[in-house]
């Protein structure tokens, strides 16, 4: 369905991902990259747990959010970079099994302005659930100073 | 303006907190506790940044999600659990500078939803510049096994 | 995919949109109902529109909201009334053409909160455009005088 | 604290909400206009309403959207037109008594996005009551054909 501006919009996105030092601190790694399109999955663990024992909300967040936004950076123009505006996410169930998975799909890339979904599902074992839905607005960087990805 | 139903209310919100095992993880700490009212503190540091170096807007939103959070539980009946249904947050400018600073604030506490709204600032010596607004809707969760707070 | 509690759910669903006399004001109907989704159509017309000459973002919302309501709703236990506690929009192009399909559906239905998405088309001749998405999250009302749908 | 870059700017943004023909229909005047603040007042009518009685959370939203847009536009360059990209609303409360009011303010406003927050307030006799909150992300439009406030 999308056309990446940038030939290499998939290293790009790596590379990127790669910096955001937050994802070792909670343990979440880039997985799919294709146009408009990511997965970044987070392995669940004690030390990024609510008072309940769940993922946080925040940390949920985290992800989804890096998901929509690398979904969006693989559709802009070389050079550019990256930021989030705002999201909004709601919890559907508690975020517990082995992993979570958020996947990020662009809905539109404008020029300036991007809006992507992503939806988190917590994996057991064989069993998926939805566990979050985020919808998101980013904003494409030109010519910013420092800010590139 | 609001009156808490539960007098221990402020041990309740501070234990509750501890069991965040998240805020150790990324260095935040729960300093003000009042009826409808709290602080969350973070000190920016390099393992909870996003690719361009400032603080993640998924770990602003964490520390902005528990400062709605136990602001709402501070007002809710002594046996009950605290829940993020959803939250919406907008990211005003880069998170940098010493630390930053939630401020949740409860807007409307009803039986089962209650309504948050949260100020980040990042606070760089004597300056203090608002990053983002989060506005969350909690859940009152009574007679639920192991969900308690 | 999802059974609804009530046999009577489609007739109960026009009955209360029938009963929101706003619709008749902004010249919308209820077009499809079936359990967890719903359709919204709306004419496009000079008296909803905004200072561009587009529909304007409330009245899209309008739309969304209802069609997210009325699936909300379709999955209710006969006697409840549905009602909104939040959503969410983003505009992701003019809203123009000759009219708007707000198509609702159910992501989640629980006992008390069901969280639905909406996405509105505008409709030109054969062209069809996403120009608009929603997340909203429904209260299930029992037992309030006055409020049943 | 907000500076208008447009000297001119009650005047433009009272002439672009008279081109708002959604408000007549539902019956809105723009009452207040200050750098970064407007005030959009609506009396509750049963064209407006849903099924319940109660004013339309669409109708609640189109004047909330109005008065953050018109706060975000009086603070705008002169020529530039504004739009919505995005807004969520959390309801508190049923929406009666004798008029709203939607009481919009500007958060931040920067050269291409502004965030705008409205409390919307219903109105009986001598009693207030926050009923709903909103906040938004405003796009500042210049140099598009057929776009300007």
């Amino acid at each position: 369905m999308h056309q990446p501006q940038d030939p290499d919009f998939e290293a790009r996105v790596r590379r990127s991902f790669a910096r955001q030092s937050v994802m070792e601190t909670i343990g979440a790694r880039l997985t799919r990259v294709a146009p408009g399109k990511t997965t970044v999955e987070l392995a669940v663990a004690p030390h990024i747990s609510q008072q309940h024992g769940f993922v946080h909300a925040g940390v949920i967040s985290t992800i989804a959010d890096s998901a929509c936004g690398y979904a969006a950076l693989s559709l802009m123009p070389p050079g550019a970079g990256v930021l989030t505006a705002e999201f909004k996410i709601n919890l559907l169930a508690p975020a517990a099994g082995q992993r979570l998975e958020a996947h990020g799909r662009v809905v539109r890339a404008g020029r300036l302005l991007t809006v992507a979904q992503a939806d988190v599902e917590a994996v057991d074992g064989e069993r998926r659930k939805t566990v979050a839905v985020m919808t998101a607005t980013l904003v494409t960087l030109e010519g910013r100073e420092g800010i590139t990805d």
